[in-house]
């Protein structure tokens, strides 16, 4: 992750200046959250920047105003339960402690009804527990210098998502959603306006949301971050659609954008954000896109019986196998490293 | 684990009496065996404590004679084959080799039928098998500083269960039992009398008992090993409940105790078992009993499918994460451990 | 794995004739080549012998020259690309880059159709990415110092063969395979004939395929390899069948060899490859092949609600679950470690 230290100058440096008085030293305080709750939207994509995360924001809030709200009150409560368990300075700063709040409340306000003061306060307390899953996931995958990407929330909305039908008071249509999977229909010819629309939609879906506009919103956020993030991203996402496209998936897939978002994960993971920029790695990381899609559908018939979805599993998978294959590749790193 | 040392004071200390002869020598023996299987009864709820194994043991009569002997003749087979496996004595002597076998024998005579002499074969040879995961699971997670909780049951007992449908001399009724989960139905309106059996089936569901007056005993068992222990384990049971109340289960599981024995297990082991018993780890314990609670029905439709069963997943799930994640919390073990 | 240095020496020894030419060179690198795959071949039973491995190419060929092709050039893909990617010689040269490769373009072939291009096509990128699982595997394992035996092909073909239905230009039958587990069905009883096939098959299921000369020519090459192994690989698929027996399995699943391919590679795995070969622990393997083929319906009703297989996931699981265990006991392996 860049920037570990990006987050307190602000507070840290609280020069103590002898007249300003607890209210600004409040403000200050309230500015220094803000700052790592913002961090911990653009944390999404690895992108601990505040710009970044606001524009994250401003695409959740066109979603629908309750998305953004779920969104941004998920990572605040996330952050604020790390600080208050005393966890890792550098981790609540730089928007670690955020991300997986912020896609556990979303994803309960997707699945489970946003209306609902059930869902509501579920949420809260999902974002709660999910900083404790969190703190095991880093220190399990620490065993292998693994990152902990969006693992945390990824088991967490599972869990919940496949509990609530049997909870009365969570499950609010009475129906049942486990099915067995069903093989592919539907046509695999798809349009350029489907094409162009999936390619945005690709970026909501990180979000799960399908509209084009909130991709677009999130596509200028990884702009503002940079232009290279940018372009690994849409790589990412081109790769992930050829692969879908190339092994036959139906083109209403491709369309809504669930073709797209976990490739957009793992080319970025894979190059630039834990493998350095390069030729190598970038090819590496439109492999790894390639695989992701590939593995999206075997993941949805696993969970599919059990009435859940697949989330980021696909990109959170893959990106674990080629990390921990990447050290036994000098060719790929340039280092010699072969423990 | 408490009194590591406890075991073969009896045993160690064969004080050599000159004229006793070979037959002290053997009682001697069978008092140090019948000592280290009665503490691995009570080590189900993590109390090597051999009286309260005796009161375990008389729940598991009372409930049924077939099942008293199930599960004591289980706890002997796990307890011995460790030993003939030449298994570390201080885990023999505090009855860790015995608890999971006691279980595994227990959930075969309930799920096989206790009648059916495949069932007993079976259970032997299951008793045996578990001491072999154990081993396993212990070498696993002694990476991470984990107990193994009951882990090595439900993984044998999963299997098998799931298993035995595929055998004609396992499974006796000819019908399937894999199905997809439903939505929860019934009233989720709980009776006083109804919730005052829910909290002693609670106890007794540990062991797959649903009555009420085996949980009682089993109580008795935790009031004989110490109050702390009964009353951790009363709050567990009460804060699962009342999760469960909260999240609208339906009464009949609530009566029945299935919302309880999870949250026992999660309250003993992360207040005074694993973490040490404060106030700021039983908050943390209770927490984790009450997502242990909202965890149950997952597991259940995770496994619905393959015909399998929730077992005491939820708690050793829940368990490792919490404990996997209490030491990057300073504020909450009051120590500043950060590795 | 024994003689890990088996490997180059033919390339190692380039000894620099003065007049040979590129040609003679070039001649040398195919044959060192052609040597790595086939030792390859071999290392699907733990044999890197060249002769092993030409016979079980062999053996392909006469269940079908499709499969012969796509076990033999899965088999080149995978070492080249390990070659390629620069991973550690010793592994490359005894073929432990080759192996899982292997199955993973035969598991394309049997499951997806071997005579379409798409299969083709996908078993050559399935080869490529298994490389990169494996690198993953051996990386996550070495922490407990466990071998990686056939778990990367596992992992990659159960996400293939989950996830073709969903793929359009994959799947060409139309036809979902997801479905609830049934009960056992069918008569129990097994005469000879059935018997003996049964017996052959179950060497042959190892690389999916259910004819009695196929594993009649199989088990010529473990003869080739060596007496011991043989008759390892024997008394571990009698162990199965016999296991299967008496636990009522249907006489179809023991006369096609789905009940002996597991136990023989646990056997072999567990005594003599990865644990020495000694009375204790032949005794200690034998077990372990029943508890695999006791496994064995449970992993195929586990899969089945999402249309995946069990390929060799028993052996797989009770390997790992035998070979953890095993350190900590001193009477098996006869050393003292207790670590």
């Amino acid at each position: 992750m860049d920037a570990v230290d990006a987050g307190d100058s602000v507070g840290g440096g609280s020069r103590g200046a002898a007249a300003g008085g607890e209210r600004t030293e409040a403000a200050v305080r309230v500015r220094v959250f803000a700052a790592q709750v913002l961090r911990g939207q653009g944390q999404v994509t690895f992108l601990p920047n505040a710009a970044t995360g606001t524009l994250f924001t401003a695409a959740l809030f066109a979603a629908g105003w309750e998305y953004g709200v779920y969104g941004l009150v998920g990572t605040a409560v996330g952050t604020a339960t790390a600080r208050l368990l005393g966890v890792d300075r550098g981790r609540v700063s730089t928007g670690l402690e955020g991300f997986n709040a912020c896609l556990t409340a979303l994803c309960f306000a997707v699945f489970l009804g946003a209306a609902h003061l059930s869902t509501a306060l579920l949420a809260v307390a999902g974002c709660v527990v999910v900083t404790v899953v969190t703190a095991a996931v880093v220190r399990v995958l620490g065993v292998w210098g693994l990152p902990s990407l969006t693992l945390p929330y990824c088991l967490l909305a599972t869990a919940v998502t496949i509990a609530a039908p049997g909870f009365g008071r969570l499950w609010h249509t009475g129906q049942g959603v486990a099915a067995l999977p069903l093989p592919a229909s539907g046509t695999t010819s798809v349009e350029a306006g489907e094409l162009a629309r999936g390619f945005l939609a690709g970026f909501a879906q990180i979000f799960f949301m399908p509209q084009w506009y909130v991709g677009a919103l999130l596509l200028l956020g990884f702009l503002v971050a940079g232009p290279r993030s940018a372009a690994v991203a849409c790589l990412g996402n081109a790769a992930g659609i050829a692969t879908a496209w190339a092994l036959g998936a139906p083109a209403a897939r491709i369309a809504d954008g669930t073709m797209g978002y976990n490739a957009v994960l793992v080319a970025l993971a894979l190059c630039g954000v834990f493998l350095p920029a390069r030729t190598a790695t970038l090819t590496y990381a439109l492999v790894g896109a390639a695989a992701a899609t590939a593995l999206g559908p075997a993941v949805s018939a696993l969970f599919a019986p059990s009435g859940g979805h697949a989330f980021t599993w696909p990109f959170v998978l893959t990106t674990f196998v080629f990390l921990a294959a990447a050290k036994s590749f000098p060719r790929l790193t340039g280092s010699g490293d072969g423990d």
